[in-house]
């Protein structure tokens, strides 16, 4: 697939940036204590293991609209990095750095995720405040667990202060520190909104209450669909000097996407297979999460769905529960309900994506990415 | 005292950014979720409880510097606020704004840090997750200490980057932007190593080994000299658009202030009034606190130092005790380390303070300013 070759390209170039900042800073923060070299080190190897698709959408709105009519770039390009492949726009070393900053906000904002969720392990390795957890019990702290978090508090903190060094560091070259800044300012005000739909999330979590469909959806706006689409392809459209019209429209494109994509996360919680989504099919029934399926399954579902989630519970991977339920969710129209909310969804994403002024090359990459949000099965 | 005039009136100025700010945004946040509103109302509460020492270093370095000969700003200044009192420069708009932001930091910081300390108390009323934790209790959530400590996560990110927002928003004025963006990469590289230094906190408060005298003078400078008198001295030397030389030389000033003020602040720990310092006198020796005073007390009374602190550690407040502490430091000649400490930072101090190019009202001001650091008793 053209969009994969595309998002992997984009992640060479984000890994590299990734080492370069961080590699330099180490050597630099080894100044100030023992844990700065320690720190950036390990900020680089969680970061490294991301699939950076929030970095490589930068990139990728950066390569749409770099020289394009849309993108009208007043600045000459430097520091360009040679690029083979389809791209007819190489991609400058700053907007690499813009990118790799991103996904080292990502990064911290996961630390604190994970301390907050109590997951030690993340992609098959343990996650930071769990790290440091470690080494306060081989080190014989008298409370691992709560210095594991504390350390896990200041290291997402830290990481947060090195991103925006990254991004502050990316507007280096006059030429295009004012899009820096416009970038700067368009981050802080959006990670806010992140920041408020991660309370919402964490207090639905620990809430009986069954949230509105209203607030499901406001919560994967801001919570996924902004921060995982809209604001990578706002960043790239900016980068590239692109008019205001065009950054809103690759926002509201960026909304559509995400929450499709949040859905089609909730759906193959439920019918995909565990060694290709890396968790047993029916967890986020069995802990509860409240998506738009688990939603409608309950509202539909009635007594019956209350009396499968309390079986799920108690018998994680049941092959039998997990069939009835899919049962249910067919039976009862539950995926009718999100079919309809998905519709005017896709249908406003088509629209976008037929008339953004860019190459067809590019088109097809986000009618490939629309598919993929659309169709996937992991 | 003309000092505390100064600080007064600073703090008036920032108090209105604040709430200026932070209302308008109250109001945008309400869109995002019902936290969005309350998380304002409760930061912006929280940041005026504070004494906006920081922020007022960064207003008065500006008046300092601006229009003297060492601030050579090249700009005409907007925006400007009218004010009484002996100072010639009257204060803009946006370098009390920078101010407010750096203050929104340090409420983040705290709300962070009583995590960590799990303070519930601070200036006479509940920080920031405790509040989360009690909402919390009385919403009958099955875990209200995780969901407080959750929450408090969370809106120590969110205010991180609504000070960011703040900061960027600053630069609006395209005649300043470029002091923006520098005080921007100044602030992110600096706040990184106060992250590091509260990692060397709360690993020396976990561990019972004694850091030596270099550790804890570095610990100080990151984590108290940097942050609070450094670094708001320099972002107001930026402001004022100064010269590197002199951000530079009121930087070294600052670590040379943060390290007499944090030094004295040990000090008044042990001789100081409950009623002044906010805490019984001898809780740094109780909590094992590991500063340079109870470093030379352990290090030249011994097992005397041993037996004292075994016992205040039972009679918290007990006034024999406390006397025989006193009686020890003197015996021993631990305050004679500290004073050999002292002086070369306090030489230097005056050095840079006499040979500043600036109105004499305002070296008066920074000499004001260091002999309270000397002198101060609470």
């Amino acid at each position: 697939m053209e969009l994969m070759r595309a998002l992997d390209s984009h992640r060479t170039l984000i890994e590299r940036s990734l080492r370069h900042f961080l590699e330099a800073k180490a050597g630099e923060l080894a100044e100030v204590n023992r844990w700065g070299r320690d720190l950036s080190e390990r900020l680089l190897r969680f970061s490294l293991h991301g699939k950076m698709i929030r970095g490589g959408l930068v990139i990728l709105a950066y390569e749409m609209l770099a020289g394009s009519r849309a993108g009208r770039s007043p600045y000459p390009e430097t520091g360009e990095r040679a690029r083979g492949g389809s791209f007819p726009a190489p991609t400058p070393f700053w907007v690499a750095d813009v990118a790799a900053a991103y996904e080292l906000i990502h990064s911290s904002l996961l630390v604190h995720d994970d301390i907050i969720d109590r997951d030690r392990m993340r992609r098959w390795a343990p996650t930071l405040f769990h790290q440091y957890e470690e080494l306060g019990e081989r080190e014989g702290i008298a409370e691992p667990g709560h210095f594991g978090t504390s350390l896990g508090i200041c290291a997402g903190d830290a990481g947060f202060f090195l991103a925006f060094e990254m991004l502050s560091g990316a507007g280096g070259d006059v030429s295009h520190g004012d899009r820096v800044s416009r970038i700067m300012l368009l981050w802080a005000k959006e990670l806010t909104a992140v920041g408020l739909a991660q309370m919402e999330d964490v207090a639905f979590g620990a809430s009986s209450r069954m949230p509105s469909e209203e607030e499901v959806l406001r919560l994967y706006r801001h919570k996924t669909a902004r921060y995982t689409f809209s604001l990578p392809l706002a960043t790239g459209a900016i980068a590239a000097g692109s008019d205001l019209g065009t950054a809103s429209r690759l926002e509201e494109l960026g909304e559509h996407l995400g929450i499709l994509f949040q859905m089609k996360d909730d759906e193959i919680g439920l019918y995909g297979e565990e060694a290709e989504i890396g968790k047993p099919p029916g967890s986020d029934l069995k802990e509860g999460k409240k998506t738009l399926l688990t939603l409608a399954l309950a509202r539909l579902g009635g007594r019956e769905y209350g009396d499968i989630v309390g079986r799920v519970r108690d018998l994680p991977g049941d092959a039998a529960v997990l069939s009835s339920i899919r049962d249910l969710a067919e039976r009862t129209g539950a995926l009718g309900v999100l079919e309809r909310i998905r519709n005017p969804l896709r249908k406003r994403a088509e629209e976008i994506i037929e008339t953004l002024d860019i190459e067809p090359s590019h088109r097809e990459l986000l009618r490939e990415l629309l598919r993929y949000n659309l169709d996937r099965t992991r």
